[in-house]
């Protein structure tokens, strides 16, 4: 039997709580999934990502195909033991970054054909070839194999990916199997056409995976429309299966679509923000490439239980990103990842204490004090 | 008063263990000193320097003096707060940095002037203001400026040169002015001219310091030429003042100067070597580019108390030095620092226990296993 027992423990309007229970450990949702594209959480050891308090992180098929190779991952044993990463792991299906990063890509309706954007060598990828690499990385949550187009798109060109997608998430659960103690997310595309999204929706359903994912969005559209489909597309979505939006996003994305019933994140922002000088605080964002800090004694968040918001002053960390060192971009990460993991402990313990609404205003109100609170 | 009490506890030939006692902290002798050039010794939180045995690290002047500046570290409660290490901090006298680094130097009796190689801008560094710099930072241990010429290079200018180290050295002293809790360095200079080493030690001695560096080596030479110059000074130094060989080196080279005498040590090797993918271990040097180690489940060094080299494998290594993931660096930095730190603990044990030869010899027997054993 494939899937995970997914319990709601308590909800808020559409906002719900609860937990994945996977044989690696549990996943207390809402869930922030920090991205560890090359098998690595950039600048970041994998005991401190799980201090922070994170269940799970996210693994790029299309990066680890190419290097160091699923094949090479499987033979020092799996993904988990490669990165010294013991607990959960989700895997993307390999899809989205072929198109975003990958040469020379030619799709077809039984895949896609591309070249490396490493060195250039030819590589394909189906839904069977893409679930056969996620099992041999060991993943725990496996992605289908979809079509994502960048917004805007014209309709009948969303229909079309749409409709592949659907018949590659058929194609990819044959190819799963249900694999043992593992899950297969379905992925809900259909641009931002909500009659497109609800048939993706339905489809999916028809075919039944172990979670929901929605997909194609923060791909480039006003966040009113990322709303917008979320108020269309999670209602028809199973409410005893994870919903999880791919590659969503700011402080603000994440709440409001938690507000909207999505269980699960994932995100580069924290990450890069971190090594473009960039600190996420619970007093709004700071550049600290910014002069003004060169002066500032005062730590990122003296309050912080996180060493990197409490132990370093301002002056300090503007000091090591000026300067090009790698402890600015270490500190301004495993800060920024302590942020996300405390959004969504608070946004969990506001939804379980019933005022998910409240709590959302006062966090948008801090938000304003402009970092220097 | 100035100065920090220094008690040998052992010696056996001329290798001597013991301790110099600063209100920041006890420095067990022999020690090596990681270099943490711009106020971070690079990819490491100061909490792991600590916890691998590092009683004391180094700091530079010529880059503190131009990013972030003295008298901003000054006001933000000096280098000690700044880059959150409470514990012994030794700087440099920014000489040696100018004359490797910055641009349009020109030296004359009084100092040197030159241009910051970050953003060109004119600075002077005199033997005054290089102490009084070190003063701002809130250095333990200072250093006298000094002209430090690359080898081989002609006697007379040798000569020249060791007799404005000397002068410098006098007037360090007298602008030092026994600061409280502090410690001032002087530093023998005199090429590989052995009667000029042995006329800059006595001069020196003449001065009188609180410790006593040899530099001016490790610049081109070859090893033997070095032993050979510790072998012609270190008798000429006082015994019981600390004796530091500045900018050495490698495993080797700091066993074969511990044999001869010297106390303290400093090098960027370790680090410098972790960010270009090379790890040192007790088995000898690997390069972990090297594709031999793609699909090596083994640990570097699975008995090290080290994370970095206990839990991670070789092919993971690899995989992040060829992928330029900053976790490369991170980790075998910090493995390399790890090695150098049980290397300097070993030869502490080694000569408390009479039996230094003998722990050389074995030691570098290890070595030849070339790093798989």
């Amino acid at each position: 039997m494939s899937g995970f027992p997914f319990t709601v423990t308590a909800t808020d309007g559409a906002a719900r709580t609860g937990r994945l229970s996977t044989p690696r450990g549990e996943i207390r949702t809402p869930s922030f999934m920090p991205v560890g594209t090359q098998a690595t959480v950039k600048t970041m050891y994998p005991e401190q990502v799980r201090a922070l308090g994170a269940d799970i992180v996210l693994a790029n098929t299309y990066h680890l195909m190419l290097r160091p190779g699923a094949e090479r991952v499987s033979r020092l044993g799996g993904l988990h033991r490669f990165m010294h990463w013991p607990y959960p792991i989700l895997t993307d299906s390999g899809g989205f970054q072929v198109m975003s990063l990958a040469r020379l890509r030619k799709i077809d309706a039984d895949g896609v054909s591309f070249r490396s954007h490493i060195d250039g060598s030819q590589h394909r990828l189906t839904p069977e070839r893409s679930i056969e690499i996620q099992l041999l990385l060991d993943s725990d949550i496996v992605m289908q194999l979809d079509e994502c187009l960048a917004l805007p798109a014209v309709p009948a060109e969303v229909e079309r990916a749409m409709r592949l997608s659907l018949a590659w998430g058929e194609r990819s659960k044959a190819a799963f199997n249900a694999a043992e103690r593992k899950a297969l997310f379905g992925i809900v595309q259909g641009g931002d056409v909500p009659t497109l999204r609800l048939k993706s929706a339905e489809g999916l359903v028809q075919i039944g995976f172990d979670g929901y994912a929605v997909g194609g969005l923060a791909v480039g559209e006003p966040q009113a429309t990322m709303l917008q489909i979320l108020d269309t597309t999670v209602p028809a979505l199973p409410t005893d299966k994870p919903h999880y939006l791919m590659g969503v996003g700011t402080p603000d994305d994440i709440l409001e679509s938690i507000a909207r019933g999505i269980d699960m994140f994932d995100c580069v922002l924290p990450t890069r923000a971190g090594r473009h000088g960039v600190a996420y605080t619970r007093f709004g964002k700071l550049n600290m490439k910014n002069a003004r800090h060169a002066d500032d004694p005062k730590p990122l968040n003296e309050e912080s239980a996180c060493p990197a918001a409490r132990d370093y002053s301002r002056g300090y960390i503007h000091h090591l990103v000026k300067a090009g060192e790698a402890l600015g971009a270490m500190l301004l990460t495993w800060n920024n990842l302590a942020y996300y993991q405390t959004l969504m402990a608070e946004a969990r313990a506001a939804i379980a204490a019933g005022r998910f609404a409240d709590h959302v205003a006062a966090t948008k109100e801090e938000w304003t004090q402009g970092g220097d609170g």
